[in-house]
């Protein structure tokens, strides 16, 4: 598959890695703040890792936010792998559209607006206030059977999924949060986990929004005919990374076989804000399989990422670990539509605040038990 | 030692349990709500003890929000359990009176107002808006030689600890946060931790602020020598817990022998945040080992309490064990101040937020998978 000139090759051009001088700035920064040095602990990595993506000390405060919430279906819905009905994610974009969702409590919290895209949806949405309207397909074809997506597809969606961060980081979003809607999307999420990582499906399937026993079977046994139907069951030979153009070439195969039209989309969303140094807080599973879709067509969009939150699924954990990201928060949430990148967002507003409005020890007066001068 | 009539004594008997009706309620309400059950994990736990705490379904939001930072100093400094001199809490309150220091970034990120509480420095501040003086004395006698206050300066700080709670309620306040400030508090604190829990110094005394291997064994032998000077060193007997009257003469004692004036003003704070029925968010290893002398004195005080944070200490693991409580943010902070506890505060106030604004199923035209009718 050749990426030809468009959207995703230009965005894939543009990607640089992290500025690393900032970034030594920003910890040089950091030592001379009126706080015991390391204190902060991981915010003092999330104020570095916001230096790096800016090419600036202190980086700019990462508001005003944009949630943009990407809704698909998925064929693979007909293999009773989830039982809630398909509708619902029809029914969801509604209730989002109305405001009535978790995500727009907690982005009314966090101040963040909301954007919902339809990229996928498996019904004719009427036109509404903060809907965008990216269809790509009607959903999925079913992944157990074949290729979810065509190549064109996957292509047309991860460019949607550039379009929407382009729109709103020209209307002046400093920081993009990932959500996502689609009933059955973490069966996709454990398929593409298991592509890129080689984990095996039964440690990187779950219940996703609660199946029991039998269902979680069942779910992992459509994952693992999936990956075998699509020639994805062997993990990757060898360790070094593939060329970069067959890289991209094999990360949209695998894309188009197994993943949803939101996570092709999300992927494209991330290789946006990369691309235009803005950061972008990752949200549960289907954004950790997404960001790897995204890495893999560029290693260094990971620069790019916060992981706004660990969820409960098991494979958002191998996910997190293959992407060498530490999740802000950990509260055992499994929701999706961006509600646990939400909650993490004031956590990175707080460590860049830091930056710009905690005094240094010079300037506030306050002795430093690392320079003081030893008593004789 | 008794407790006279005044402050102390009408707060603890103002201290009523948490309301199970309301509690029960908010559960029922949670699971109605357009989201898989249980989906927000930990946060539904919250909104849970909030409804508990306020005695309504749904609970108030829990805004605004005031820190309050208590500083004191410790004649245990002298035995150089720390390298930062003596003079910097007085710097740091200077500091957080200008604005300068990580509390008041994140307090100004989380919307919650800074008051900086004089209970015990060694010396005398000046006069300045948002500092409140309630100095008990000038710090506290060194712990390791003998009790660190009398009597009557620990429930004199116990108190100034209530009047500030009920100032900031007075005022509005529908939500505290602790904070304190006290170069040497977290080895007051982990001897308050041992002496309340029976752990052994060496598993819950740690570095602090930053301290070396050698540092930290002297604090160790420190905190042994103080828990056995003050007829402290014998776990409680029994599991039993004591009568009520005998129970609050004990924990007095505790605090009075082996805590800091800080430590006593956040216990008075949070025992006045129960009897008003207020939530009170919890920062790090002194709040943790101050909530064991608030529930040693009343244990229904744990009810209004919200963990913030599980700082890096080792001792504030064992606290919140002890407590039972879960820690909202865990990302290896050691600042104190009410660092840990800000930043909690949004995810406490999401999880509020869901009570009052998401949509029902039945409101939103939402399918529930687990009331729908079975298909034929």
């Amino acid at each position: 598959m050749i990426v030809h000139d468009g959207p995703l090759a230009r965005t894939l051009a543009a990607i640089k890695p992290a500025d690393t001088e900032a970034m030594d700035l920003a910890r040089a920064h950091q030592d001379r703040l009126t706080k015991p040095r390391g204190a902060l602990g991981a915010l003092e990595d999330v104020a570095v890792r916001l230096a790096g993506v800016a090419g600036a000390c202190p980086p700019p405060l990462p508001a005003p936010a944009a949630l943009a919430i990407f809704a698909g279906d998925h064929g693979v819905h007909a293999q009773g792998v989830t039982p809630w009905p398909q509708e619902v994610t029809t029914q969801m974009v509604a209730n989002f559209l109305a405001g009535g969702a978790v995500a727009n409590a907690f982005a009314a919290q966090a101040g963040a607006s909301v954007t919902v895209v339809d990229v996928g949806v498996a019904a004719d949405l009427p036109e509404a206030p903060g809907l965008v309207s990216r269809k790509v397909a009607y959903g999925t074809a079913d992944l157990s059977q074949g290729p979810a997506m065509t190549s064109d597809q996957a292509v047309a969606a991860l460019e949607a999924g550039i379009a929407v961060a382009v729109d709103l980081i020209d209307a002046g979003a400093a920081c993009l949060i990932t959500g996502d809607m689609g009933i059955a999307n973490t069966t996709a999420s454990a398929a593409l986990i298991c592509a890129f990582t080689g984990h095996d499906p039964a440690l990187a399937t779950g219940r996703g929004t609660g199946v029991d026993d039998t269902t979680l079977e069942l779910k992992i046994a459509v994952i693992r005919r999936a990956l075998e139907i699509n020639g994805l069951s062997t993990p990757p030979a060898s360790a070094a990374p593939p060329a970069v153009s067959e890289g991209v070439s094999e990360a949209l195969r695998t894309l188009a076989a197994v993943g949803g039209l939101e996570h092709a989309a999300l992927a494209g969303f991330i290789l946006a804000s990369a691309a235009a140094r803005v950061p972008v807080i990752l949200d549960g599973v289907i954004a950790g399989s997404s960001a790897l879709v995204a890495v893999a067509l560029s290693p260094h969009a990971i620069d790019y990422c916060v992981a706004g939150h660990r969820s409960a699924e098991p494979g958002h954990g191998v996910a997190l670990d293959h992407l060498g990201l530490r999740a802000l928060v950990d509260l055992d949430l499994r929701l999706g539509e961006g509600t646990g990148a939400l909650l993490a967002y004031p956590l990175v507003g707080s460590a860049v605040r830091v930056m710009h409005e905690v005094a240094t020890f010079d300037s506030a007066g306050v002795t430093d038990k690392d320079t003081r001068p030893t008593s004789p």
